[in-house]
């Protein structure tokens, strides 16, 4: 992956050459140390080849069908590669998970990976919920045998309320079976990846009934389809659910059920049990689950955050080789990143990456601290945990789409084209806005956190650290008076979370005195129930990335001064995007807010020079990036004319539409 | 048309059945009139056979140049169609016009038309900028003949900065020719719809060189393939431009030219002239061209109203029929309409349709009456006209495509998919922020109308109405004392906005008395001009809708009614939304924001009876709307198993990568 150091663009290159510092400190800094970086680097150059020749099937000229079969293509590529470095079982499955994360996997699969799911959760889902001999059975076939699986949970009907899924598992004592159906039309399962052709095994949310009673939703290992032919098995309806915005090779699918008999031993039972008899025995511990959900966030804000770069990347290097219109008559035209308004729209993005990134690492050590704690059955953090990366998945993903949307806004109509990759980019991040966990509901998950939490600070409890502002606020401690360092900013982000949560619960609690009932008056003040939950989530960034930024004594003094640009400018961009609420609830006044946007001005000026070392230091190759603006080299107009050539319309003169509608009109019209 | 009426979703029943006005009040409106109402109707009944006919085509699964091919077939089905009515051209012509425009051409051409260009370009500007001698050559054989034109003005490299456009044409006076020349890959023409392989002429904007000098950029029409074989014609470089977001059956085409001559008489010569000799004659009142462009706005402001208008009909039926966990565990599970959240995501842009519709027209009206006043060579409101063009363009684009997002998003999963039409709806909307002028660029023109119109109004002179606020603000006017009626919020948006301007100037005059150059000055303010023409295109929208709402006497009760509701949703919501601005900028106070959100969640509740009322109102048929999840009957989830059946992956129970690629991977594994 030498190829793209050649020829750079004049503009990139003086760019590179005013850097003042060195790009690979951003690099060891995202990656975690040197040698993860190298790592990581080999893992990407061992699949390079890989990476070569996906690129050169243009996918996006395919039809439906062909990108399906095309992503299989890759997929059996890459993983025939990983087999010939001959890992242990448990290196390998670590290897897949890497090159199928997302910032190699939306490369490869540029429209999605239908056997991510395989990896990603069917086989945590057996780790976390098969019992040691289901263990033993089932992921030895997942990984040497002939076990390709999918998780089927979400229905055509259902997908946030879980409780209200239609998926039955009716146990038959006599056989010994669990007998699944699909008693109405919106019971069929709907989206799971690979679901459509791709598994022949899944594991299936479905009611558990035994003994005549509903025990709710339990997992249960199906098969679908048989292992030699591929055709599914009698009694199973099975498909594929149809094109969509982004991510068509996934092959999301739908599955129905007909009286379909599976064994008893299929229910995963390292949490509740159906014995031979039917007698159902519930879990003691079912908040061990709870801790994959959080994982499973942790992950989400990785992948964001991988999407964000990308764009980011491409958005600074396509500004400074693209130039338009004049300042100064008398100079040539000017590079677009000049324009206040351009930096305006591309750095806050830039400081966004590095928040998600220091963000995910606290949520990754606290998920990890948890779940150590869980084990000795101490839930005392979970509630926090739990409402943290509600919060934070839901602002992230919103974040890091509408970024991405005005990233690509920025490059002008070439951000509109797909060789540019932005589409592909935003259609991979809007998603996650939906899927695990909508985020409407998950802000007010945290919400409800939030009020309880205000509530024990208003009865003058401790509270753990994250949420702890709230006892200051109860005590009414004011906030600061306003200047302009940074702790003043971030008290005031301080201020206006609590203010928030403090009305918010004001209003609930008046509705229920007023005679609402609670669930009614929840749903009457969810919208400033959502609003304290962002706003929690912001002061948590916020935090989190400054007190980060004072940690990194080790690295030059020059990388250190852009890592605290880029978190003032965060601090400075979101309190300026939210200034009704600063002037409300902190002591912000008027004459304040002119004094941060010139702050603002100040850095965006500042950032500007170091932007492209910033974006180079994310260290996209260009096989990774996939994109004809943000290429390495900024040799954009080529490579948006290579591209273009690729388009099959372009392989003749003369398209038989001609002969076949244009001509006979036109000549009619004579 | 008919089908649609049957077996209506129950849910979907009842609210019809409680709407408190007739729907077709709302259609009436956004007509025009009842008279209008039935010729829109008869149009789009004429060809409901072609749209049920593209239907049945699946265009979602089609390969790239297929979606091309189909784009063809269904235009010379609509203008075969259209034929047979045996008008007169220029009724042909408007009729045409209608189809193709985006209630319907979104409908018929779900990837983008290739024939727009030359029914909305090619013929306008020969209408508009050839002379008498010119249209009746041209514009005769656009109609009867073997002409299909598009308009070829942005460059590879030039988009905004029409004064950088490459392309040369060099007047020859030996052969009474302009050469033309693409000089460099950057001048290659790049982006024009129909260009790659439908268009055999095209208007090609050049840089005119005669008599050695440059005399700027100038249009002429250009053969560019030959009638009969439609085969490129020798020195002519052209293509298609690959593969985009969305619209890409638009065939956008790239053009280059290697000494390519053309006659004398194909430069469009209304205007400006060259003679034989090639003596160059300027135009005299160049300021005409400018009403085709603001022309071209007012047609986008329509577009934009019939994107968001079905997007939001799909939002608000499919949140009906959706029901999705409780609010009270006694009852069935909730409508998702019935949280506020939810109503919050969609109401506003039910509202912001009429707020489009109501600006549309005022904008139309004022171009006519501009036009006319051109004609008399009287120029004076050609400026406050170009101004609001342009920040109401660009407020409204991304006013709309935020808009679509969301309603997608409030979708969930089954917004993501294809067959919800949201996708699609979205591509197109968000082309309209960059196409046209680019947003940020245009939001800079309206400020620098502000800027000079403050500082008439600080030197005491009269303004045009749609600043004449700045007259009040200038005179140190303060605005009014607080009060929750409407006129004294619309008030407010006027302090905003006069704050705004009054601050942005006050900024950009500061950095030039510091010395900065003005050029360098305006782009360091630039965040605040921008800023500032969104407020002025926010209260230019309010007071249009809150004026036009006092003229509906002829209208029911209960009709006004629900029209006054929405005004001043859109209004309350607004100002929420930019509720700094109204701290610093009128007499807001810290405890009004809380009445006016008390205000916003009233008006939800009050709209949310008759949501399905109004939208109705759209008068969408199912063929136009094109949408699983908003279709009149409300068959939700039978739609989208319908829509899935359609994928060429389910024909087959085994897609053939079992047998290529799964199969040989697992047996290895073995």
């Amino acid at each position: 992956m030498t190829q793209q150091r050649k020829t750079v663009h004049k503009d990139l290159q003086y760019e590179r050459n005013r850097c003042t510092f060195d790009p690979v400190e951003v690099t060891y800094f995202l990656d975690g140390s040197p040698e993860k970086t190298k790592q990581r680097r080999d893992q990407e150059q061992y699949i390079s080849d890989v990476l070569v020749l996906k690129e050169n099937m243009s996918m996006r000229y395919k039809s439906y069908k062909e990108v399906y079969e095309d992503s299989l293509r890759i997929a059996r590529a890459v993983l025939s590669k990983i087999k010939k470095l001959q890992l242990s079982k448990i290196e390998e499955y670590e290897f897949v998970h890497g090159i199928f994360s997302e910032r190699l996997g939306s490369a490869l699969f540029q429209d999605g990976n239908p056997l991510s799911l395989h990896y990603g959760m069917f086989l945590p889902t057996l780790m976390g919920q098969a019992n040691s001999e289901q263990q033993a059975y089932w992921i030895n076939r997942a990984w040497t045998g002939d076990v390709i699986g999918t998780y089927a949970q979400t229905e055509l009907g259902h997908g946030t309320f879980l409780r209200g899924l239609e998926t039955t598992a009716t146990y038959d004592p006599e056989t010994k079976e669990f007998v699944l159906n699909s008693p109405t039309l919106t019971s069929y399962k709907w989206w799971p990846g690979g679901l459509g052709h791709t598994a022949n095994h899944a594991i299936v949310v479905a009611q558990l009934y035994t003994q005549g009673e509903c025990r709710g939703i339990h997992p249960f290992v199906v098969q679908l389809r048989d292992v030699e032919t591929h055709e599914p098995l009698k009694n199973i309806i099975i498909g594929e659910i149809g094109a969509k915005l982004g991510m068509n090779g996934v092959n999301n699918g739908f599955l129905g059920f007909r009286n379909y008999r599976i064994p008893r031993k299929n229910m995963l039972m390292k949490n509740s049990k159906v014995l031979e008899d039917g007698t159902y025995a519930k879990s003691a511990n079912d908040k061990l689950t709870y801790g994959t959900m959080v994982f499973v966030r942790v992950m989400l804000l990785q992948d964001l955050l991988h999407y964000l770069s990308k764009a980011v990347t491409i958005a600074v290097r396509y500004s400074v080789v693209r130039r338009q219109g004049q300042i100064n008559a008398e100079q040539p035209e000017v590079q677009i990143l000049d324009y206040v308004t351009q930096q305006y729209k591309i750095f806050p993005h830039i400081a966004t990456c590095f928040a998600i990134k220091v963000t995910a690492i606290w949520l990754l050590d606290m998920y990890k601290t948890v779940q150590s704690q869980l084990h000795q059955a101490d839930y005392k953090k979970l509630p926090e945990l739990h409402s943290l990366s509600c919060c934070l998945k839901a602002v992230v993903s919103a974040d890091t789409a509408a970024g991405i949307e005005q990233l690509r806004l920025s490059c002008g109509g070439h951000g509109y084209m797909t060789a540019s990759n932005l589409p592909v980019l935003y259609g991979f991040a809007t998603a996650v806005c939906t899927y695990e966990g909508e985020n409407t509901v998950l802000l007010l998950q945290t919400a409800r956190y939030l009020v309880k939490s205000w509530k024990q600070a208003m009865g003058g409890k401790p509270l753990p650290e994250s949420v702890e502002y709230l006892n200051e606020a109860a005590k009414g401690v004011k906030h600061c008076r306003w200047s302009n360092d940074l702790e003043c900013l971030i008290d005031a982000y301080n201020a206006v979370a609590a203010g928030s949560i403090r009305l918010a619960a004001e209003h609930l609690d008046r509705r229920i005195r007023d005679g609402v009932p609670t669930a009614e008056a929840w749903n009457q003040t969810s919208i400033e129930l959502t609003q304290c939950a962002e706003a929690h989530a912001r002061v948590f960034i916020v935090k989190t990335f400054a007190n980060d930024i004072k940690q990194l004594n080790s690295k030059s003094e020059e990388f250190r001064q852009v890592m605290f640009q880029l978190c003032e400018l965060y601090i400075v961009y979101w309190a300026l995007r939210n200034v009704g609420n600063f002037l409300r609830f902190s002591s912000m006044q008027e004459e304040h807010v002119q004094t941060l946007h010139s702050r603002l001005e100040y850095l965006l000026m500042t950032i500007r020079r170091n932007a492209v070392g910033i974006v180079d230091g994310f260290d996209f190759d260009d096989h990774i990036l996939c994109s004809a603006l943000g290429a390495y080299d900024g040799n954009v107009y080529e490579r948006l004319f290579q591209e273009a050539m690729k388009s099959p319309l372009n392989r003749e003169s003369v398209n038989i539409s001609f002969e076949k509608y244009l001509k006979p009109f036109l000549k009619s019209n004579l």
